[in-house]
């Protein structure tokens, strides 16, 4: 069986991306990062997720914040949605950056063949390293930057959400029966998910689109 | 005063690469990481020569260690030097990507415009992530997923000994009057250098070409 990282947040995308992963019949080495979240809930919601499909090989990596960014300084706060195209202030320096290169040097000691993220470069916050062309640039730099990729095997970057709508999202991940129940989306990390900040727009939109109740709890 | 971020290691090169940034005249942020290696030796100099230049932004990030590589991993043995133009067991899976997507995050947080890191493709242990492919292909990746590169200010990778050989790089040190009796470079990291690991044998025959007394104690 192929072996395949997937970076797992808690989150809904990542978890429609992990329930496509194992669709596909890869056998999955999820990872979260405790990079010093404003709430530590999204660990929780990703520990859950990894209990209810009952899998034994994940790894939460601690890694240090280098801050700036409303995401990881308390300081700063989350905005509401304002619908503004321009990066917001919740974007995290080098987040994926920082996220695929730990995936890529865990993949390649595992000798996996692919790294699973949920990046979406339609329905998101329009942070950089969500982009097509983000992509396209890691998987470059990491052919040339490993050992496996210089000799002639590369570890290949999946992203089956990146074209994808909000709304087309949720109904992949409801057909593949993905715990959307246990997935926390909220910027703010309160007790209920708020209903006003970027993420959680987004999500509500997807799920109206999509036809489809979303099965967690808003204030 | 422009801002520049430096990687330090503790050894030959990139104290070499810190004195070149100084002289230079930037304002240096140095990082070291701590990544499990075999020995605290190399933070512990890399701590003497912040000391010397009596640098006051200076931060260790610590990093979880993906494993597989003999500098890492104790039950691996460190090889002699064999010349070899294999990828050797020393490789540290994407230990650069990782070191350089945390310089990164750093560098956009800071508002610093240049990344100095000691690559070197000359006289070097054949790492695919030293060399000049690999340095224009991390700068590529960083300009589309960061927010500073999106908006055509991206941040620079300085790379000033990579086509030096190793007798240059200590040469220039020399000049700079870099603190090279602080630095260690050897990969068995006992109290005193081995003299026949990779890294010892590439310093070693650096001093003999540039006609100069390598400061440090041999066994």
């Amino acid at each position: 069986m192929k072996k395949a990282v997937v970076l797992l947040s808690g989150g809904l995308d990542s978890t429609a991306c992990l329930s496509m992963a194992l669709k596909e019949g890869y056998e999955v080495y999820p990872i979260s990062f405790d990079y010093s979240q404003r709430h530590n809930k999204e660990l929780d919601h990703a520990k859950r997720i990894i209990d209810y499909y009952d899998i034994k090989n994940y790894r939460i990596i601690k890694i240090e914040n280098v801050g700036g960014s409303a995401l990881t300084d308390t300081e700063l706060d989350v905005p509401d949605f304002d619908g503004n195209s321009s990066i917001p202030i919740t974007y995290v320096p080098a987040r994926n950056i920082i996220f695929l290169s730990y995936a890529v040097g865990y993949a390649e000691v595992l000798g996996a063949d692919f790294i699973y993220i949920g990046v979406n470069a339609v329905d998101y916050s329009g942070y950089p390293d969500c982009r097509p062309e983000f992509i396209n640039a890691f998987e470059a730099m990491s052919n040339v930057g490993t050992k496996r990729g210089t000799l002639g095997n590369p570890i290949k970057l999946k992203t089956p959400l990146i074209h994808l709508t909000k709304a087309e999202i949720i109904k992949a991940a409801f057909e593949n029966d993905a715990p959307l129940h246990l997935t926390t989306s909220c910027y703010k990390g309160g007790g209920k998910a708020c209903g006003v900040c970027d993420s959680c727009v987004l999500r509500l939109k997807g799920f109206k689109e999509a036809g489809l109740v979303d099965p967690i709890e808003y204030e």
